[in-house]
């Protein structure tokens, strides 16, 4: 796979591979018709051509295709041109062909990965993504434990769900196995590292106690049993995250939102003055999240200095699960393995760019930190990946990955990897949801297996992704002033340098000291450049937006806007900035030519709306 | 549509409709095709023809390719014939053409119905499939809201969700707002009813405190607050209940199981018995839930009955949440409204299915206890319909239907009623998922557009499947010995008489009374009838199976025991008896000629397997 042509791989913004893909789905259409034709061939049709021809049929068919084409109206007038590179903006894209002709394949056989008896081949699929998503984050696969949920907000709560059981289990292993946790101070009973507990899980296992004390645990006494905890998150944590706590019983006020610095980088320091906190008052630490890849910035946290502080507070006696929301920024992981998934150093990552990748990343990009943030990843306890997300994969497939699959003996009945018969394989034994698709699973596995999840497959479509959004934010940053129709002149600027492929940013008119006016501005561009101005399909350029708030961003904010010439007054004034938000995921900017002419076109369509 | 015929809306066991199918897929293609191509002309392609024939380009493609065909491979090796009559297993049958091709359609699209901005077209599709779920429960188009869930253990967790954060808001609203409470007497705060907390929601809002309340209430607080609470549900509830009640951190040692008769209904007067201990002793009760369709028996509880002593119990002051859990029987009630969607008489029922509908059903089937317990479906405060199941669409998709919508500001962070703009539509917001295929929702509203929620469309096709339960029911009754290879005879019997159109029966040797030997002949039964018989494909009859056990099902089972010679004693002794399970979804069994020919071969196979 040295030699992956990414052009191959998509429809692409023309449907330049029409041919190709029609005559794949043309086959694997056959293949199923015939297969449908072939079991136990001596049974009778019940469909007889004579019944086929009555008036009642016809009508009935025609009513289905007159439904569809409607369907496909609506389709056509109103969806997003995810495909086209005019598209900038939520976390979309074309899709990967095996990944779409996988999962339309799949759909025929109507697989349900709930119990393995409703998708003997499916179910297999939905394991082995688990394990190779294991091995893109850097985990052992022997260890590991990953699967498919139906998107990132699922993962999130499965993750503080199994951080939450887990975290009860000690107390209650002192109600059944006192002998298992004679060593254990109280303190330690409700501050026990992961490892300490998962350690305590396989105990109780053995000495046949499991089952009890999870009966004593949360999962059958309620939540009443923890008392008060903390969870932490970065402020630009998702807002599902919220969502979890409340599911989960533990409410949103036990969320400690750590601000972030101008990078938009959890600020560690402030997360270990936090952790000093807790660890002096006795209040337990349910998890720590991190993010890579945020929502509004793509900014990616520091893990490796984050790992660092649960390793230094799992000393002092305060263990905490540590998640990564990586959603998002997940598979840019890809981009840092060799071909025999090897993390490289960021010597051989910059050497890469230059030679074999053939892409433009601006000063040495990503930069050290971001490759030691993802470096650090297997240090977490869980990892929340959205395959469609940067997996360039139908909606819905999320996953999860445990980093220990012991964990799962807290949130399961019957744990894969021990049970034994007619229980093996059953996923809805274990997970949040029940009921789900095999042709998630299908989608995955199969782009996964087209395109390796290293450098030599999947690295190179990221490599597409941030050589764009490295030469949008460039130019940008390097524009001269926009002279509009209405005769004067805009300046633009970004947010931040991003960490990986999102790039927010803003317009103001040259002189203006106003944020309210500044904001009228940019809502302008958004309110042209989205679906707000009517049917997108005519749309020029397509865009997102996003608000940051003071309350929530502070000072973050105040180098970007000083940059627009905002001062730090005004913002704390307005409170509130409304920026434009571009994800940059095409793989379809990355060549020279085609960026140049894409950027003069966005230069001349920005000049045109702002001056209006 | 009164002339629907139901032959035409599938592939068929034999693809007899392959022709129609793949005319249509390839239109839907050709017009996502140029779609793309249509979307500003005058870009350039981005792959050109002298690219696809690079070296590097053809390698890429061949890949893909035989990554499919291996996909392709394992599916038809290992995939379940759920499009043949000869699967009588789970929950599963072929499905309908319009939601198989509005989803692969779809997908090509990829629309995310998280957010508006991210699915224009589908979105609006969700919305109005929750809108025909709400007419076909028989609740106001007005005040009820549906949306579309990955499946009913998502529903059920956020039905319960609801119904718990709703429930802890007067103790809040008295804290911000104690006005609006102040006739509520100390006792109501605990149990009012839903209608008193709505009503509260309402008044709330308008005082503008609704923020604030909810500030103080579960959803920011956490459990803790809200102490002891009970939710009923029956003993043949699934088993997604205890795991709903864990993630929600109320413990599953709060969920009470109410015992069910002989007829696998719950019994009513069980629970009466504990909503009268609940009263006395001052305990919440947060929910009861009901199911219209068992998980094993297709049991449908009688909601005219629970929902009269939810009126009782609300009277004398313990109010609670009625939840239906119908994610199997709920489109079952398309079957009893009239082509204006009018709930029908039990005598304008079974009149239809002697001349209008051309069905046999054997005893006047459904029983009056069943009509009136789909008439009094609109009762229930909320309802899970999986789509999936007997909506004949893919997985995932399942839907929870609220009664009343206010209930979403207990959940949610902008209800959709009240929000104006940017946030219109947002379904991410105020439901448990984030991301969501847009391709679900498309392909229920394309299967409830060509085949309508009552008697002229969707009825039709559940007509097919009762009339096939039916059959299969009553001929397992009356069947007389099979005479096996062994040289010895062999009884059947079913379960119970089905309430709907799942039939769970079992053989015994005659003369045996040993029910460890009665449970090994039907496990052999299953073995063969099974994937554990190796590749399905090869199989001549595919079924399920079920274990009941004593501890959950008391003495419900002994008159199905006694019937084949299993006395009280042994039912005791042996503790579990292990049943044949077949749903009978399939629309090709309903006809005289095909049927006869397919009792036959069961009888045949299974005097083989038997004997062996």
């Amino acid at each position: 796979m040295d030699n992956l042509d990414v052009n191959a791989l998509f429809l692409g913004p023309k449907s330049e591979n029409h041919d190709f893909f029609k005559r794949l789905l043309d086959f694997l259409m056959d293949e199923h018709i015939h297969w449908r034709r072939n079991f136990h061939p001596d049974d009778a049709p019940f469909v007889t051509l004579p019944k086929k021809r009555t008036e009642f049929f016809m009508q009935s068919q025609d009513r289905t295709e007159e439904v569809l084409l409607e369907l496909s109206s609506r389709l056509k007038a109103k969806s997003m041109p995810w495909f086209s590179p005019r598209y900038l903006g939520h976390m979309n894209s074309d899709l990967l062909i095996p990944a779409v002709l996988g999962s339309m394949a799949t759909i025929l056989y109507n697989p349900n990965n709930c119990a393995f008896e409703g998708s003997p081949a499916t179910t297999d699929l939905e394991l082995e993504v688990g394990r190779q998503l294991a091995a893109m984050i850097g985990y052992s696969a022997n260890s590991a434990w990953g699967h498919i949920t139906s998107g990132g907000t699922v993962a999130n709560i499965e993750a503080l769900w199994s951080a939450r059981n887990a975290k009860s289990l000690p107390l209650a292993a002192r109600e059944v196995a006192p002998d298992l946790v004679t060593d254990w101070s109280n303190h330690m009973l409700r501050h026990a590292s992961m490892t300490a507990i998962l350690d305590l899980v396989s105990a109780l296992r053995e000495a046949g106690k499991l089952h009890d004390a999870l009966q004593r645990s949360i999962r059958a006494k309620g939540i009443t049993q923890l008392g008060p905890t903390r969870v932490f998150v970065p402020q630009t944590r998702h807002y599902c995250w919220e969502k979890a706590m409340d599911i989960l019983g533990m409410g949103s006020d036990a969320l400690v939102h750590i601000p972030v610095r101008s990078d938009f980088r959890m600020d560690v320091n402030a997360l270990a003055a936090q952790l000093e906190e807790c660890l002096h008052r006795d209040i337990p630490v349910l998890a720590v999240v991190a993010v890579v890849g945020t929502t509004e910035e793509g900014a990616i946290d520091e893990i490796h200095h984050i790992a660092a502080l649960k390793k230094a507070y799992e000393a002092k006696g305060l263990g905490f699960f540590l998640h990564i929301d990586a959603a998002y920024g997940g598979y840019g992981r890809t981009f840092f393995l060799d071909k025999n998934n090897t993390f490289m150093t960021h010597e051989a990552v910059c050497a890469m760019n230059e030679t074999e990748m053939d892409i433009r990343l601006y000063d040495e990009w990503p930069d050290n930190e971001v490759h030691r943030a993802y470096e650090a990843m297997p240090e977490a306890d869980a990892v929340t990946i959205d395959s469609h997300k940067m997996g360039y994969v139908p909606y819905a497939a999320g996953a999860i990955v445990h980093k220990d699959k012991r964990i799962l003996d807290c949130v399961g009945y019957h744990a894969p990897y021990t049970a034994s018969g007619d229980e093996d394989n059953q996923l809805g034994n274990f997970i949040l949801e029940g009921s789900k698709a095999g042709a998630a699973a299908a989608a995955v596995w199969a782009a996964h297996k087209a395109v390796p999840l290293n450098v030599s497959g999947h690295g190179r479509i990221v490599a597409r992704s941030l050589e764009a959004a490295a030469t949008f934010y460039h130019n940008l940053s390097t524009m001269p002033p926009v002279h509009a129709m209405d005769g004067h002149t805009y300046i633009a600027t970004a947010l931040t340098r991003p960490d990986f492929n999102i790039v927010a940013f803003a317009f103001n008119r040259e002189g203006n000291a106003n944020l309210d006016t500044m904001n009228a501005i940019n809502r302008r561009v958004y309110d042209r450049c989205s679906y707000v101005a009517g049917p997108i399909y005519k749309t020029d350029f397509i865009t997102s937006k996003t608000s940051l708030d003071h309350h929530e961003y502070g000072d973050s904010t105040l180098p970007f806007l000083e940059r627009l010439g905002i001062g730090g007054k005004e913002w704390q004034r307005v409170g509130t900035v409304f920026v434009l938000r571009a994800c940059i995921m095409t793989p379809f900017l990355a060549e020279g030519t085609t960026y140049t002419a894409y950027w003069q076109r966005f230069l001349s369509i920005m000049a045109s709306i702002l001056g209006e």
